[in-house]
């Protein structure tokens, strides 16, 4: 990630908007939930004013004992903040936020920076940009990878879309909540190339889980099979930094009964997300979309709230047991 | 691979067999087809005699020409050598020359080593063991991963099986015509090992070029997706060092409209292994089995002789053109 | 189907609405493209007055050769007529003739009994339906199946979701155009039906080509094997009525080159329905998933313009050839 | 089937063999498991003196109390018999019990009829055949469809594939014990005919699973959607004669609790067949294939002894349960 960074960190800062980035005026921030309210706390450590709104109060109340400004709806937030970062579960929520009665849209000023942190489908960011264009705003998706615990170092990895003029203003706050941001291109490909990671990361899992499993019942010792891929054609994040096996590395969650990490609920989301942009674009993922019906069947037989390497337990049993 | 083989280095050999090892006795091998012909000859520059048989005459003759000894049929070959390697394209071919009426077990001696480097069935690696110790002999599987250009070079894996003690005994021979000589644990294994690679393998490399074909059609530049791959969890060896993408990499055969490399109907017979195993032990491989259909069906319809990385293209056709 | 339609013309009319449905009042159709256009003339032949609007005049300028009344847009439709049938292309369209600027919704007037036979995600039918409800309308969907042949010969089969109350006047007017209606359920259900259906018609084509395939190549003639398969638990309408083999039958797109009948595309388009919809509800289609990638390559592969059952020539290509 | 059999019924009979079949000579059976048992039952009931064998003593007893002779092993039977029925679980059943050490092919005499009702891969029931033709023998492959009631009822169909001349021979002792003897083809189209029906009803019973499940979640009534599909081109066996959804169909196992009919252990069995039949012919079964592994997967997660319509119970789980 370092060499994709540090081209921007040589790059000289040209921003194209009138947003002053020197001093630390107020930032919005909508959505407080396990990832948006460690994500909020660490604007705050960076000295950022917050304004903030969530659905749940109690999600409100803490940030606002940390010092917070909280508002009743995200077109008030929009009213008094002039850079805004949402963080949401799902499209549905992105359209009410920024779509709604009481949405961003309704209120925002000409100029401001809105930024998405939420993971949606590519085409619900493009939609969001055109809209957020006419009310003379800039809209970028900026979907992040690493989890809660992540989220609490602020080491995120932020994959970002949009107008690359906006992206110096935008890796300015990010860099808050993150260790790297990345541009990826035109709006939505911040959640394109999310999409793309999970996906082959789905396919490499699925794929280490059943290799591991074939060759120990070919007779294989686990620790020397995965020693062998590694250093060979088959190596994969999955064989070789996160094996799905017990036994075989340390430190990873199957070391410890699939515990942590990445759940299977939300690899079967990026999945189903996935599988949307593949229809739309009319383009063929067979492994792909065989991943998502495997995730999918897991969250309906026990391992929703494990990690998704629990797919090699999933494969694993034996027959006649 | 140095790891594992330094193990191997640091163990003081033990040979249990009364073969001798420090004097250069003549070698058996039999099969000198693309990669047996090279691998042979290899043998013969390091100052192994050579006794030699193959169906084809003409392969015969350029190794006689080297200085290898031709006999007319494998039970010839094992009649005057107690050390032999067969290099056979497929399992009925390693029945037939073990087996046959003019097998190597109709005259094989007391002691002698086999090592068979094709790439069958470990099920029938396991019963040529079988038959072989009924006669006295010890068979190990040796495949290889490498191609044609790693054999000239002498630059082949091996991934052996067999007795642990007679390792050191493969590893001799072995080490003239590869860089690693890797011991999987007992007979079938070595086959076992070689079939788990190439199935994630091909699992991995088909799930790059879904991948690649999806950011591409989401409006992501293919460099920077593959930078991003690899800087995150969807990061295998099929992404970072074996690109399918043209224009991604250099020196890769997707550089080079997919000529050399690893042929599609290679990775279609492997993958048809892996799947006879995974039946065999009632092992789910739903990946593993839809990359098997997927290279069966790229057989047919032009892409034999490519390289297996043409799934990209194989994938990428856009419709309405 | 004449059971579940004999249910309903036991029972006795009970409309709730107040449109008049002894007299003909005008009918609006918006949609005169190759399914729409046959079933506005199948209206007018039975002597229903016509109001009509398309985005291409030149289908409009036929149909109102023929006598129907051509406005400019939806909502103008709306003004005029109380009973409107819209046959649009996919889930954009629907949006924008209902909820557009120009939309139906714009100027419905209340009771006003809206029918879509376009055949879309079963969520955005009961959007539209919720919408409608607001403005006093009536909304259901009507999928059709069956193609160009029965909706000339008014012989389509629709499939019907909406208030159960309504379903006798929809029936009505549906009658017109098509040999059946069958009521499914609440707003969504028609095209769940529908969409059921055709995954499962997907299913069972694909399954019929591998298993014809497989079965001459084991050796088998074709038709004893369809015979055979059509005796047993392998039947299915792909083997009995719509064999893929040519040879096998007459009559059908396989023995006419794959000409006519329900094109590839068509499947494509409603297996990525199918997807859709089993993605949001979190069910598991595994071989409906993959028969969507199958058909999905088959578009980009030049059997876009050819019937469903050219999986079978897709699938058969030798090797080697 | 009707019309197949009648061709045969008005062939004259040319028997080519030496073979009495006016007066009933003893006929061999060997293998008495829970098929074989009430097969050799029936040729007892229909006057045939029987000459049987089997590895489990108490299986003979009861045959032997109903009037068989019993033999210490097939060699035995064979000197006896000169029509030989065997019926057995696998491949390596089959193997030994015609070329083993006390194998039938140790004691056959010349123009004995041998009749194998094993399902079995058809590259041995080839490799059977022309063992037995050096010895002067006749070699056919006749399994069933149908399962224990229809063995008992001699219910059962026998698909048969061998030289036609013989066809009569074996049709004769085979309606003994069934109710429809098809002629396949040549030695090896009798498997190849049950693996591919078997292949076509595992996908359609899957498809049906699936598609039954997703119209369920949609909104629709099970038997409403049955009833619909049974209709129209979703039409399979699987969706109107053994509906896999409780309370859909009476007297089918899904109506209780998937007990009795079609174990998933034998479909994931005859699937195994399916795929290795395909591999070695390089024909491409994609959703053959992803059925296999289905029904794989289902052995190892409590389903191995339910009928094969529990798909529709191990895909129906919902999330959150």
């Amino acid at each position: 990630l370092r060499c994709v960074l540090l081209g921007y960190r040589n790059t000289s800062l040209h921003s194209t908007s009138s947003r002053s980035m020197a001093s630390k005026t107020p930032v919005g921030f909508i959505g407080l939930g396990n990832m948006g309210s460690p994500m909020a706390k660490n604007l705050l450590k960076h000295g950022y004013p917050v304004i903030a709104t969530d659905v749940f109060p109690e999600s409100c109340k803490e940030l606002q004992d940390l010092g917070a400004q909280i508002l009743d709806c995200p077109a008030e937030v929009a009213d008094k903040a002039d850079r805004i970062i949402t963080m949401l579960p799902s499209s549905p929520n992105v359209i009410e936020v920024y779509n709604g009665p009481n949405g961003i849209l309704k209120k925002v000023k000409k100029g401001t920076l809105l930024i998405d942190s939420s993971t949606i489908d590519p085409s619900v960011s493009k939609e969001m940009a055109v809209a957020a264009e006419k009310m003379g705003a800039v809209f970028m998706d900026a979907p992040v990878s690493g989890g809660v615990g992540a989220a609490n170092l602020a080491k995120l990895t932020f994959m970002v879309g949009g107008v690359e003029e906006e992206f110096t203003a935008a890796k300015e706050l990010l860099g808050s909540m993150g260790a790297n941001v990345v541009y990826c291109g035109p709006v939505g490909t911040g959640q394109a190339a999310k999409i793309c990671n999970n996906m082959l990361l789905a396919i490499g899992m699925i794929g280490t889980a059943e290799t591991m499993n074939l060759g120990i019942r070919l007779g294989l010792d686990p620790k020397l099979l995965a020693k062998i891929l590694n250093m060979s054609s088959g190596r994969c994040w999955s064989s070789d930094t996160y094996n799905p096996v017990p036994g075989v590395m340390e430190g990873v969650p199957s070391a410890n009964n699939y515990q942590g990490g990445f759940g299977t609920t939300l690899m079967a989301k990026d999945l189903g997300l996935a599988q949307d942009s593949a229809t739309n674009t009319k383009t063929p993922v067979l492994l792909g979309s065989l991943a998502h019906q495997i995730y999918r069947m897991m969250c309906a037989r026990g391992y929703a709230g494990k990690d998704f390497s629990s797919v090699f337990q999933f494969l694993r049993e034996e027959e006649g047991q």
